[in-house]
């Protein structure tokens, strides 16, 4: 079948007025968080947990995650793409998805989504996912990677015969990620929490929980959890004035919600050091108003409120109202943080163009914004400033 | 008089699809915490100060409660139910009030609410207010109980005549306790906040504990608040798999408010013991959204946002679109959290379905949800998840 | 040129009726926590840093704060005061800007706020901005003063010649502050954040400390940041029973947001000594929901969102709306909390008037509320409570 277009503004004609449709339409995305689709077909047991992005059980057997505000969007937005229509039953959904292949599926769902460029962790179960590349030649787009600073200090130390090497060789890993890395990002969120010392710890300091850390090896090894090493490793990337993503908010359970609350990086985002560092604040719910301030205290941070949309569905309209409280328009990105299920990469597109239309369109409608200013409002946060901090040329 | 239907959707006829307003008018609650009502005249210093949540304290000289979201909307909505036009004064109101008995009262407030069962929680004030078989009766519904666990704990420590005696005695009064009551609840957050050690202690400790507590005896003993014990309890309590519900957030300002935000409950939900048993946060503002996320984070916790909509008022819109985030539908339930005025019986279920209507509505208007998908997730949040999960049958 | 009257609910008409149109431009506000203005023409650079609250560095290149919510409004609604089209270019606005003289902007913006007193805070860089007179005399207005406890404790510990001085020369400075001042200020939230001990501390733990800070003398002393000092302050100016304001909130990133959360001051309010003092909650964004909760909660606690008006623009709907929660309507004031830029006076006044007409005519239209109330609502936030509160004649 042939690719289908999509209205994001199916419904909401009247709510938003017609240059904004067209302005928001037409933008092309840069998507600056984002991660590769699956590459093989998974278990309608698996789809539902990708669904679940707080909870790492099975869904239990008196619900299906389709009962959800994903769930639902995911009925509205990606059954037509699947040439079902809007609102299949979860059952007639999940029969029409089995029968096309990841990358038939790719194809149907990223034709109409509109992105210029994928900026691509590739941090997180790369081996299950598309690549980079794989994900812009499906979406006819580019994309650059995202280095994880604890997968990269993982590797790093697995290669290390001795303690005393590793910050070197960390510094130089980083080196080496630069030069085919548009940026890094830190799970400091889900491995310590943000209630802890952000100073840098000296070198020795460092070395010494490195040995300990390294006291298991190989697969008995744990994950990185130490605070003390995880904050050089944010120190170390911060010298390259390269952009550092954070895991702010909402996540899985793993993490304590409230010790990523943003306002608990002040320690780290008052350093000198930081100061010429652009900090990416990433998801954010329920912390985005948190977020927005912290866009405005500090000229070097920037925020989004990507895959809360996704996971709000309907209720996106509201988050991105917050979104635009008192940050600065040029402090804040789109992104959909989609892992997985094609489904997230499509549905991140529609729900931020709808949403913008409808919270954007109520203020141009009521005067309080102008039309012209709008559109460069959209245009700010869809890709320019993705374009000035990651230094991505078109 | 005759007791008057209710149009909860009075005024908002054009923003509600008529199928909604059908199915939202159709649908027979359950209400999952409540308490009874006021069994004797009150006056109407405590009418105003029941109309006050969280202070404790007389209504000063210089307003009156009535002068609130919900005072505004016990004149919208109660005094039609008592013949008086809708925004009588506070003293036209006050004046007809106090003309019907207590029993009278009920019957002119209870007979629209449409509410087919209720939860009630036995465990405060419960000699001043009505039964759950009178507030049945009531109301043509039938009822079921809920035991505080601290009222319970605080009654077996009363018949012990040593601390050794406590851990069994109490697990016998939970044995007996679920022969007659669909769950427990526990109001852990005034007695200790939630920002305590959660591990099961040992019996050794808390039959130390419960000796310094037992030192005081008759009424000289102070109520219990020694987290060591209500940890216990709650352990103890969640052995039987039978719902826990918690009081979260929003309550009078003996609670430090900010501790019980339902975050701090993570140590006690990861734990294996608990993962069988229905935890239920109960009213949740300012916190709903993080209430939202544990609902969707842990299989077994579920939530609601009763008691804010009646205090809220017209602003319960907002707080149920705020609860229709992240959580699963199936993990959502509906309450009014009524207590000693039947204003806020009839309020509870008015708002709920007004709210419902006006969100859901917008919604299915805006083509994000379909109809026949509101429909449902008004039963599962209006009875059907509250039917699963306390095993009521109809 | 002559003042233009401003219109705050263009583009609003279909959705606030007359009636609340009509009461909502004749409403005469008193402004409960303002600043003066600028006195001397000011850069640009610090025409645009003044419009950023939370951050003290320079605008960087990359970017104008005009394109922010607070720089959409100022060209919205600041921009035909000044005889220029709304949505005139930044350029524009500034070349045009710069043609006036400060006295001649105070006329041109001010002309239109009516606004019937101020109450001034004079504790922050008074040099540069003009006085309570002269700010009342450019708007046909009066005004009275609020006296900041920590710069009174400045000059007053600069005029100490020992330690022992200090506790008998504030409280003197207090008697002498209530014959000119209406009320006190507190930045705790700044200097120390609510995260302390809030009893008061003995003569003779203060006095050690005073001893301590004044180590340092002149300008070689710090600025008064001791928790033990600044609680004292607290309790001395309460026991005069005059309202006393709290910073809480959103401010510049000097301050720990978090550590503002105005929850921090439970231990404080519950105290018996406070509860006969005003507690005046100031800005309170994004803890607007916990300001509401403790008006509620106390007898004595009264809150604002005056200052997030101003810096959320067109989202200012939202935060009014939220304003409007548990709260008794005794318990709200209505303030600008500008500072320097004559704009912020004018928004202040505008996009609150605005705010409440949109959310009361809303809940107006729905038949939430009734017409009458909603006025008397407008009444009581607008200037009622303020004159109560302070004890302002008219």
């Amino acid at each position: 079948m042939q690719p289908q277009e999509i209205n994001s503004f199916a419904g909401i004609e009247s709510d938003v007025p017609a240059e904004l449709v067209e302005a928001l339409s037409a933008v092309e995305l840069v998507d600056h968080h984002v991660h590769g689709t699956f590459t093989k077909h998974v278990s309608r047991a698996v789809f539902e947990e990708t669904l679940n992005e707080a909870s790492p059980s099975p869904t239990p057997d008196f619900m299906t995650m389709f009962d959800s505000q994903l769930g639902f969007a995911v009925r509205r937005w990606a059954a037509p793409q699947l040439g079902l229509p809007a609102f299949s039953s979860p059952d007639e959904y999940w029969q029409r998805r089995v029968q096309s292949s990841p990358i038939e599926l790719d194809r149907l769902m990223l034709a109409g989504v509109n992105v210029r460029h994928w900026v691509v962790d590739t941090g997180f179960s790369s081996a299950s996912i598309s690549s980079p590349e794989a994900l812009a030649d499906a979406s006819n787009a580019t994309s650059s990677e995202i280095v994880r600073l604890e997968s990269l200090a993982e590797t790093v130390a697995s290669l290390c015969t001795s303690p005393g090497e590793f910050i070197d060789a960390f510094r130089a890993a980083l080196e080496e990620a630069r030069t085919h890395a548009v940026g890094f990002k830190t799970i400091a969120a889900y491995r310590v929490g943000f209630d802890i010392d952000w100073l840098r710890p000296s070198d020795d300091i460092v070395t010494k929980a490195v040995g300990n850390w390294m006291g298991g090896s190989g697969s008995a090894r744990t994950p990185l959890a130490d605070p003390l090493i995880i904050v050089f490793l944010i120190h170390a990337a911060a010298e390259l004035k390269m952009p550092i993503q954070f895991h702010v908010g909402y996540g899985d359970r793993d993490l304590d919600l409230h010790k990523s609350n943003p306002m608990l990086l002040l320690p780290l985002l008052r350093q000198v050091g930081l100061q010429d560092t652009p900090v990416m604040l990433l998801h954010c719910w329920p912390y985005h108003r948190e977020a927005g301030y912290l866009a405005q205290a500090f000229t070097n941070v920037y925020f989004d409120v990507g895959l809360a949309l996704n996971y709000v569905g309907a209720q996106s309209t509201q988050i991105v109202r917050e979104s635009l409280e008192v940050a600065p328009f040029a402090k804040q990105l789109f992104s959909s943080d989609a892992f997985g299920l094609v489904e997230l990469h499509c549905l991140g597109s529609v729900l931020w163009r709808r949403s913008m239309g409808l919270v954007l369109g109520s203020w141009v409608r009521q005067g309080d914004w102008s039309l012209e200013d709008a559109v460069r409002v959209i245009r700010l946060i869809g890709y320019e400033n993705a374009d000035r901090v990651y230094g991505l040329s078109r």
